[in-house]
């Protein structure tokens, strides 16, 4: 891996500022899904399965057009202190709202609705162990459920051809005493003085970018050094993308 | 393994009317739960973590003892057709609760409460893949979670002895065809006659039992014979158990 | 009474182990409902109404089959300590589910499903005082207050021959300091090792039996002495209700 | 009866204008509330209890006052259609909320809650049968529950006068062909141009009075008949409760 | 303004018994409603909108007949102690619900639902400060903002006459230390003995009566006197409705 | 006003790419709040309340430190289409959510926690007519009603000196028709390609920024003009809630 910003630091798992951490993706993970992968940056592991419904939500009947949504939830057991499940809360709460909507929008922004038909893409992201980045992880990974969704629509001869137009990923970048880093873990991530999703296709073109200022506002050098990281990582991550669908 | 009632009709998947689907462990799935495992029954794949809270339900405070309690759900793409969220419903169906009420029941049954001490063990059910028996195996698998968090207790000095009574393993038989069969994967369960839970200890004795007569009334020869079928097979699970504690 | 068990011990209230207590049904309780009966088992009282809807759920639509399906709640006067309604919270318990999913399944279980026709009986099982046995009394009373609808069904000329393929009935059976005995109280009932609920049909076949052991597992003879002991028992219920429906 | 108003019409069921419909009280009707009675006025029958809580409501905590509180339900077969429950819409619909509003500060008006202590007194008004009228059956029948709750804490020591400073009692009355009328029935109050609840002391003193125009807006000499109709009528009302308080 | 009672007593803030406070109205107060307005009624102000949907519930459907339907609700800083958002308790509070009902009629009464045709009219209050008589101030305003709403339709040809079959407006009443006083603001709606809210027509006419002995029952002789001043006040109302639709 | 980025294009409403819409704010709308502004931006129009609680939330207790915690609601007919309650679907929509912590954060990140003391500062913002930029107009406004309610604490002796460390406003930029404009209509934001939301501070650092490519992904070039424009923007905001503050 070549280095992005020169550092000497050291992270608190030994990472290198711009160093990502080992990504290990397993496709067809759940056999009931049309596309389902286990994917785990680091210690964080979501399950992302993609599955098709023969139709479309109210508001889009009648448009030949499809749908992609998305769901997110963490198992109790995924998180260090015993996370108590939405349902016995009766409400989804509002950090759930979020993630799930950015992973929604991130996936419907690289498919062509009119090409995929009238039909829902259900994608699910289910957070069984968690170490900062869900999102981000949720998003990756269920780029290639989606994509293996897809492919067994073509396969099954329901769709012509592939509805995606661009691959996508996402990665969090943040700063930390002062310094831009990628990919934060949960120890990081609780620490950091900002802390910005990015969300980019393979060409580098963004399609969300959410940053918050947690402890502090934050310059817009620092915001330059952000956007210039997480680039720079989710070209790396693309190209895994790209090998895992090879194989 | 031995035969228990002699038949010649091959099953579905090919197995014999006494025998199990393969079963398959992996402890120490997730790192955050004080126990956890992943259980393999067939097909049917259930996540299940112990997690300790110092603290018991309001109705226990000041007794002196400890409470274990246990909640169970599927995920989204455990299912052929997705599984709605239960808490996009706004409750818990009906099914759900029964299981949980009857793992955590299952679980208490072999439990000194008193030995536990004012604690609460959460039990987590997720099923990530569905394909019959996921009561069972959830119980048969959070036993074996139950297990290590008590053990990681008593490590950590916290309690003095083991407060488990009993081994606990739960399978389920019923009448297909007019024949006794034990471990119903999903296609056997839906067109069975009859189907009936059993949870015994280690000493064969029964701690819950459930039966329902699906498609029509079972006469008690047939009663009789699904009790046998389901004594000998949970008495060979349990010796699984054991094995996979050794490890 | 012929006595089914010798036993010499006398029951908190008198009764002999077999004994159960006295029934009374009141037929056409309610006016309005085109079946209703209030059924007292001991202090048990229960309001059981059918009424008639003209359509099926969805999941039946045009199947040429009926559905029986029954709701179950306890006025908040009921219990010694007041019982928080459930619309309060906001849910229904895991207890009530329970049970109004087996009085609904026993129901279904002794009815032609086709003879009924594309219409639902609603079963309201609604306890207005509760002393044990709640569930098993409201199972024997709704199946009156089913034959009493279906009747009016037939004299309206909807349907042309009752639908009922059995009578069914239900008791709990238990074991109470050692002993199995029938019908328990709330008293014997939360005091019993293991407590058992059993649903069966005229010919004395098993439409569903759910034993658990509260205290401590059980032994498969007791296991068969309470078998015995709930058989005896329904067969004097159904006994009961023939009588009941001549009048 | 004497008559109030001359009437030569005849009521849907035959009674004059200024008649009451029977009414009966069975009293101590549930064993495990400290009072409950069923009230019956015609065809309407109420369940009304009344139990003490040894606590009062967080806003009366430390002011040395008591506290009375109202719930209404009807069972769903109290009514021609089926009634749903409640508890599966979720929320309480806003005619049961106005009328255990109405119950609940009706009750209050005529307790000195000084006396009372430092204890909640719930009641509970259960509809079993509706024909109309069935909120101002549930005061003037939870009027008596209440009483005999009272009692019941004055027997036991826990309180040492009658907390009740007047009896009260309601009826309904309307305008119904142009004419005034009380105590309608179902039939009559939804086909009524005027509907108004009357809720008042033995002196003939006015606790709640709510009129409405259904049809049309209504005169002030309309209120005026209506007024001094439904005075006669709670007066015959609180003669009945003193003569059931007899027995 | 004329004397209707004579008094000595000076009020709170300086008013006669028989004085209303200030009312003033900005119609077209929102943009994208039909019908809107702004009423003050001394320190109270309510927003009220009338938007029209081309649709009936279910329950008129088919019937050519339109329904007129209203929600109320405060904004959490409308009151001195923040007052918690519905949406966060999940129900709607009983008084909410009591008042919300309470427009949708007063409105249904004055307005010849054929003449609507199969539409609905959604009356929106919204309090945006609250100091005593919000209800009867939204019955007032959201006349108005009906009135503008239809006069909208028979600009737009949707309906060919004004389906308005009279003026509505409301204050309140009530006994305050012995004595009979008008449009009660907050401190005084606190502290008196008995609260009255009525609804009345251009002719006099009563729509709406609710009269509440909060502190103690009132004597008929109390009635008659806030009726008279609730009329006499009501009219100088409708009087300034007419005064405003004519700007 | 200066113009920041040169275009000949004029907008739907004829305003140049890089100039806002009118703002006009009203100070001590509403007298229950301690503070409280009306906002109007264009034709977007918020109530903005800020009331102190004398507590704070569980997960600071103790802490010696106070929190900033914001709601946002709009009423019905502040929208095109009536816009139906949060509080009947009996959830927070999902959009709702992400604007409420995103003002919540904001107003934080720009408090001294500590000086604040152990208080709640509730924000409410109720949007009573909505024509784009409802979130950004929230900001800027609950940022001046903040202020006045942290002055009020002043003045009564409660705090010592304003925790407030910064002025912080808010404004929308997008893409729309391949140019960069500022502070979008609704009309605008319904068709943007890119729609951002930007927090700053005074001193030109960022609080928060989210940017969306709703209809297609965005260059890095898109998005630096995008910030130029919007921290431009932000400076004239601020310039103006100073004049406001002065008056």
């Amino acid at each position: 891996m070549e280095t992005v910003i020169d550092t000497s630091n050291q992270r608190i798992d030994g990472r290198e500022a711009d160093e990502l951490r080992p990504i290990k993706v397993t496709r067809h993970f759940i056999k009931n899904a049309q596309g389902s992968v286990l994917i785990e940056v680091g210690d964080t592991k979501v399950i992302c399965t993609a599955m098709v419904e023969e139709k479309v939500p109210p508001f889009l009947k009648g448009q030949k057009k499809g749908w992609v949504t998305a769901e997110y939830e963490m198992i109790p057991g995924s998180t260090n202190t015993r996370k108590s499940r939405d349902r016995n809360r009766g409400k989804i709460d509002g950090r759930t709202m979020e993630i799930q909507r950015l992973i929604g929008r991130s996936l419907r922004s690289v498919i062509d609705q009119t090409m995929l038909g009238e039909r829902t893409i259900w994608i699910d992201c289910d957070v069984i162990q968690a170490d900062g980045g869900t999102r981000t992880a949720a998003i990756t990974g269920s780029f290639l459920a989606l994509h293996d969704a897809l492919s067994a629509l073509i396969e099954a001869g329901k769709i012509k051809a592939m509805p995606i137009t661009n691959f996508v990923a996402a990665t969090s970048v943040g700063i930390y005493q002062g310094e831009a880093i990628v990919d934060l873990c949960y120890e990081e991530d609780s620490n950091a003085e900002v802390d910005m999703n990015m969300v980019m296709t393979e060409s580098g073109e963004i399609i969300e970018i959410q940053g918050t200022g947690e402890e502090r506002p934050f310059k817009k050098e620092e915001l330059q050094k952000m956007l210039e990281l997480g680039e720079a990582s989710i070209k790396k991550i693309i190209a895994f993308q790209k090998d895992t669908l090879q194989d």
